[in-house]
């Protein structure tokens, strides 16, 4: 057990945080919740990706149940989206920086972690991207909504090469706080740039792009 | 691992009848499936819940697999509600009713075996709400609709209650058969009462209640 | 740990090709995702059901990221349904049929890795259904569907079928490939005459076929 490790830990808190502060907002611009919907959500959405990652590589209880600090920062991001939501203007736009921000942390401890826990790496690479994309796509399931994952502007994508940069630097032993905010970081950009762009990755071939979607 | 644990065991098994009767009453009464959905919409709202919990706290294969009983009283309530459905009038209320009972039952079982297994008591509260709330979200998923845990009257909270009382009647030494029933009976009246009067928890600020929800 | 069990692995590879196929080409049809979306649902699709059954046996890591072959064959499978759905005619026979093969396969290979685990064989059958159905359930609700189990045209019945025949095998000591490939055959019978003929399990007393669905 990797009891103790300060920059996954501190990775993992910011992007609960994130994710906590993402899914309580959707669920007060959305969906228009009660405090307890609001918070179940935030708190979904900020633990899901975490605690389907700690199932997957065998550390159970997750991190969520056996440390105080992932349940406080959650509850406390969401209770700040729930105060504080309907004064935030574009709130939409916050939304998407929120999303983005959790899924570019989690793929990298998500990477980090499973490496931690002796898995190879091409599935260290894609534990890190389950573990970024899990808390959304479960927030997005439960709102009855298609998830990002598959309808995208790049979602999946940012998230993998940020997890691949993780299990590289790791490997060649130069994996430090440098390593793990720039991984962090090229996700995020890319995701970025995707919304801003309406980016998509390509559609199969004989599918032309003003065919309706739904 | 504790085998054998006649409370809880009572419990649970009680609670899972209820589950199984709710998940299959809705089943005949929202989407109209045949047999086998019926009972398999049965058996997944009575065993979701548990089964989530001894994921989450490393009690594998979940007693679901290991003890056959759970099976059987699964099984025996959704071939009830199948067998008897089309007969039972205010079928809607009856629903709520065995929802709140599953709800109130597990939220006691699913904190007191998560003190059982070494969690923390906070863990073990929110542990609880989460067997409690599981089966019946699992339902409302695979119904395509929003789960109840977020629409709310009041049902995150009962069921939080419920495992409060239990981790603090257990840690103060006096849990039993009245703690037990009382912490399952205090969740259920919350439950009965917010439903019966349309209660639900704070909105947030700014938002007013004829707003149109969805 | 069962490491080795080279007709276990075979059958279950085929069962991941067949259900990659499946879900990418679902992802094409139904919601006309681009790439990411359909090789994500792809896997999802092939990877699921496995990955629920193992985290229900405590073999964790699933065998999907400990064994890179799964990864390889979902991949491969959902990049060719990407490649080449659009010239294949017929889509949604191939569809239902890949679905059918997976199915089949699945529980299968369920039962027989429960029994392996030490379950017992009510256990063994039960799981060996919730892994055939697990990949498509999840591909469903991601894409805002009601199951398929729900719904059926017989799809849990044979799958039943399929995990009773191998038990049955295994305990009286006549499993191989012969009856790992009647048990499948079986189940993928019974599952096409269902849907050729649009047969449905007994509806609860008191339902007519004429009621609107839903």
């Amino acid at each position: 057990m990797t009891t103790e490790n300060p920059l996954l830990l501190a990775l993992d808190l910011a992007g609960t945080f994130a994710f906590a502060l993402n899914g309580a907002l959707t669920a007060v611009r959305v969906a228009r919740l009660d405090i307890v919907g609001i918070v179940t959500l935030g708190m979904i959405t900020a633990l899901g990706g975490g605690i389907i990652r700690d199932v997957l590589i065998d550390y159970l209880p997750p991190a969520t149940f056996s440390d105080w600090r992932y349940l406080a920062v959650a509850a406390a991001g969401s209770l700040i989206a729930f105060g504080f939501g309907h004064r935030m203007h574009r709130l939409s736009g916050l939304i998407v920086v929120f999303d983005a921000a959790g899924l570019s942390l989690f793929a990298v401890t998500g990477a980090s972690k499973a490496l931690d826990m002796g898995l190879g790496p091409a599935q260290a690479v894609i534990l890190g991207a389950i573990t970024g994309v899990g808390g959304g796509t479960l927030r997005d399931v439960l709102l009855q909504r298609i998830p990002t994952v598959l309808r995208s502007e790049l979602y999946a994508i940012p998230a993998l090469v940020a997890a691949t940069i993780t299990v590289l630097t790791i490997r060649f032993g130069v994996y430090g706080i440098p390593a793990a905010v720039g991984a962090a970081v090229a996700c995020f950009a890319i995701r970025m740039v995707g919304v801003r762009y309406g980016l998509n990755a390509p559609r199969p071939p004989g599918q032309t792009d003003d065919e309706p979607e739904r």
